[in-house]
């Protein structure tokens, strides 16, 4: 089989319609998962929703995220660095709209909780807010802050500190279900999209 | 509402079962769409899976992966720095298991494509091979290489140079549904899902 593929040169692309790409180019890496990054304390409490989280490794238990450039005044960046702690919070069909509308560009000093509808919670010792409305807390502790050069955006790394589960997983069933948790995925800025477990495949042999 | 989570400290999880720990903790960020790598030419040709596929930015467009430490044999990495590019290939539920099967531990110089069933493809001027049962190819030139300090893992930061996509594409028809392509996302090592369109969102603004 080959399949009827029409393959275009990048820059050309870019050439016709610069804006008609971007929003192509930003949906092509796939559905990625949602979160909603919680940040700040008092009057810089804030939240964001992302799709970037990147695992790095679970000895010790890393995460990424890609921060745009911060060239504009990115509040997320900024709590992160004065705070040292942040929350990622798996966002679920119950509440992707509210997180969608964190992206609108509210002033600084606007509480995204308040304007958009959800409720931020504390855990004891963690500097930053999480998410009540979401069924999976990660807390983490700024490790690394990495620059891109070639596009000036950051590969912020982050070392878990806790992770809050349902009460529902035990030690015999610890298996994280992504459809069972409802979470939803994002391509590019405003595809939304649901999970379905497909099938669960042995590790795989030379055979 | 408050929901009943329970809060385990990550490195009191870790003590209790590493390896237990490892595998709940690769599936917690979620379900990431999987993609094959393709790289090198004749005896050096290549075939990997990844979930790792990050978006970096479309102008320059840039795509980036995380490597895992490269201190073991790492064909794909090797590859890259050896040709210089390589491609991306998205993978869907008409061959998801041959998918999977790449991430056996085959021996240098054993070729993948022939070992799980895939068929490798070239196109001009581009020094790696593509899948073509895959519906979407994209094809990077190295342009960075990071190391991340905390774990050794790398960040490999790629310019897009070609994109091919179904001819079903038009310039009045150009978006990206990932239900319709079939493709499937990954959590852990093992756990593949099905996407399911939800909905579209608008551009949200401050209200």
């Amino acid at each position: 089989m080959t399949r009827n593929l029409k393959t275009f040169s990048a820059e050309k692309f870019t050439n016709i319609n610069q804006r008609e790409f971007t929003k192509f180019f930003n949906a092509l890496s796939g559905a990625k998962p949602g979160y909603l990054i919680g940040s700040g304390e008092g009057k810089d409490e804030n939240l964001a929703i992302f799709n970037s989280i990147t695992h790095l490794g679970a000895n010790p238990p890393l995460l990424g995220f890609i921060q745009r450039p911060t060239t504009v005044d990115r509040h997320t960046y900024q709590n992160i660095l004065k705070y040292g702690h942040y929350s990622f919070n798996l966002i679920t069909q119950d509440f992707f709209e509210e997180a969608h509308q964190t992206s609108a560009r509210y002033e600084k000093g606007t509480n995204e909780f308040n304007k958009v509808g959800l409720t931020a919670i504390y855990k004891e010792e963690i500097r930053c807010p999480f998410v009540d409305e979401s069924p999976i807390h990660i807390a983490l502790e700024l490790l690394e802050d990495i620059e891109i050069k070639s596009n000036k955006t950051r590969l912020i790394v982050g070392k878990v500190i806790t992770i809050s589960i349902p009460d529902s997983f035990t030690e015999n069933k610890s298996e994280l279900n992504f459809q069972e948790l409802k979470s939803v995925n994002i391509s590019g800025l405003s595809d939304y999209y649901t999970l379905n477990k497909l099938k669960s495949l042995n590790y795989a042999k030379p055979k």
